[in-house]
């Protein structure tokens, strides 16, 4: 079992959490280590973590760069335990968080310009190599010790749980919300799919002043998206009526959906100079009509996370705004269950793990 | 021949012009006529035409929507012979053009926002219903009629002969790389395509100052590209070397291909936030990866012609910085070998017909 000892005794400060051994997914106890707090490095207690959609793939090697053992979680917050002597930002007690990312190149151009989410040899907050060599290993565990650079302090109108998805979730939608400008009051914007992704990008858009209409497969989630969610529209995305009549009424989408699509359609609801930004990841080619783009200067790009310096705008936003995740908090051994529930989308709309209360070693 | 005759006597004005009769496409002698000049109107004595290529596809009816007799011809300039009695912006004896739009609703949002080309109710000028219901005809005539909204003033620095072109092949790259903050000294452009509108593409970016790296599939076009085109670098598309050594190195690529083509190999060449626009249209939708768009937040755009203020704006920047399309100057009886040589693309890298001096009324 040398594979599984080495993350024990590798670095000096004990850690435990929970960890898919192999592509099963399967997510059990497990003792592993955290580097000494370093000088620019906060170490702190986890007390919440999110379960994004991406550690279902990871924990099953779905995408095919899993390393295992897996500690899978990057939507982490919780409570600093220890700064190094040259932290600036933080001290002992603050609330904090880290998503995605726990390293970056911070030389190349798009570091320097704040967007450590498009550094072409960032580290992901689990499952990836380190600097030293090392694994990194995520929130689903009693403690992270990161660089103070990839920390975000969480303001206290923020409860720590609802906190949690804000750091991947959150980031996700509201980074093209800003970038693409459809963050202005009185804009029309659309939200295809109703999942993580979705529910965040509806209630972002209307902190910013937009009109929301939700574009759905589904008609049963028609009065959550309106009545609950505030929405102001719906579609239902093959009701061929409704789709004419909402014909080049959007200023921009954000479209959610990690499935194959048809995206036709969607351009067709756009206006002139409209932008349809994908935040799910399709992993097959999509089907992409040039002519619609060219009659109305309409594009469509992408979006991945957001820079630490959003991230953190993003975080003091939702506090002002009162812009919460709607999550189901769990307990750890509940993970594996609540993994079962993910891929059937049976969840409103983030399950967020309560690390504090219920993360017990039993051995 | 009914239908011929009315062309000929529904307005007062004696006009006469080449016509395609039928999808042959070839083009013959026409006797029709043009509108009394309005109150609002420009007339003038057609001096240049250029040779669109989508002349070809509309003579052909190669796009299903073609009204014969058809008179092609969007790239119209002359000199005016009359004014109406509200006219304020031209007088007789003035150099004008003519491009793509003779009409527009001119009351919503694109028509405010002087994008008329985005205008859902616009009028093309030729082959389209004009606002009193007779068909409009092109710039392979003697004369046009025109309201002085969508009349642009030549410049004395350019020649009547090369401004043609720029009134569609250039406006139609140099909108977009305005638009889309392509237009800054040090940016580097990529060109995709060496025609008509490739040419001009590479000549407008480099006078706004960017390095410029044409994308081809033929490697003999290198020298022409370089060396008298002015473009600082060349990649064969299909050299896997070559495209991977230029991985992330443009800022943007405007693409002139209306073949189906891969848009992957573009995508990588593209910095993170780098711009695909597409002024090519191909006419089967073209695979897009989502993948890579979200990694590099990466766009792909579509973008056509321009509204008529940037319209003066790019015929005076290319007054200014002498920026002016390589043209073959043809008399009007080599019109239908010229259509056959621009099938394959057999021309550097536009015709213009010299209608002032070879346009003769046979009959």
């Amino acid at each position: 079992m040398a594979a599984t000892q080495v993350p024990e005794f590798e670095h000096p400060k004990k850690a435990f959490g929970w960890a898919a051994r192999d592509p099963s997914g399967h997510l059990s106890p497990f003792h592993f280590s955290r580097r000494e707090t370093g000088d620019k490095d906060v170490a702190f207690k986890v007390l919440y973590c999110g379960i994004c959609h991406s550690d279902l793939h990871m924990v099953k090697n779905e995408w095919g760069f899993s390393i295992y053992p897996m500690v899978p979680g990057h939507e982490v917050v919780g409570v600093v335990t220890q700064v190094g002597s040259k932290v600036q930002k933080y001290k002992i007690g603050d609330r904090v968080g880290v998503g995605c990312l726990v390293q970056s190149c911070r030389t190349c151009q798009d570091c320097n310009d704040n967007l450590e989410n498009y550094c072409s040899s960032y580290t992901l907050t689990y499952g990836a190599k380190s600097s030293d060599g090392t694994i990194t290993y995520g929130g689903y565990s009693d403690s992270m010790v990161v660089d103070e650079h990839f920390v975000v302090r969480i303001p206290n109108e923020l409860p720590l749980d609802a906190a949690a998805p804000l750091l991947c979730a959150g980031i996700t939608v509201y980074s093209p919300l800003r970038y693409f400008g459809l963050d202005k009051p009185g804009l029309h914007v659309g939200v295809v799919g109703l999942g993580g992704l979705g529910h965040m990008a509806i209630k972002f858009a209307k902190a910013f002043g937009a009109k929301v209409t939700v574009i759905s497969t589904s008609p049963n989630k028609k009065q959550e998206a309106m009545q609950h969610l505030g929405a102001d529209s719906f579609l239902i995305s093959r009701d061929q009526d409704q789709m004419q009549a909402a014909k080049e009424t959007l200023d921009g989408i954000i479209d959610t959906v990690s499935a194959v699509h048809s995206l036709v359609p969607l351009i067709g609801l756009l206006k002139s100079h409209g932008k349809l930004v994908m935040v799910g990841a399709p992993e097959k080619p999509l089907e992409l009509p040039i002519i619609p783009l060219l009659m109305g200067r309409k594009l469509i790009a992408g979006s991945g996370i957001g820079g630490l310096k959003e991230t953190q705008e993003m975080i003091d936003f939702a506090a002002e705004h009162n812009v919460k995740p709607d999550i189901e908090v769990i307990p750890i051994d509940y993970v594996n269950e609540a993994m079962e529930r993910l891929i059937k989308a049976d969840v409103k709309y983030r399950f967020v793990i309560d690390i504090g209360n219920t993360l017990k070693q039993s051995s």
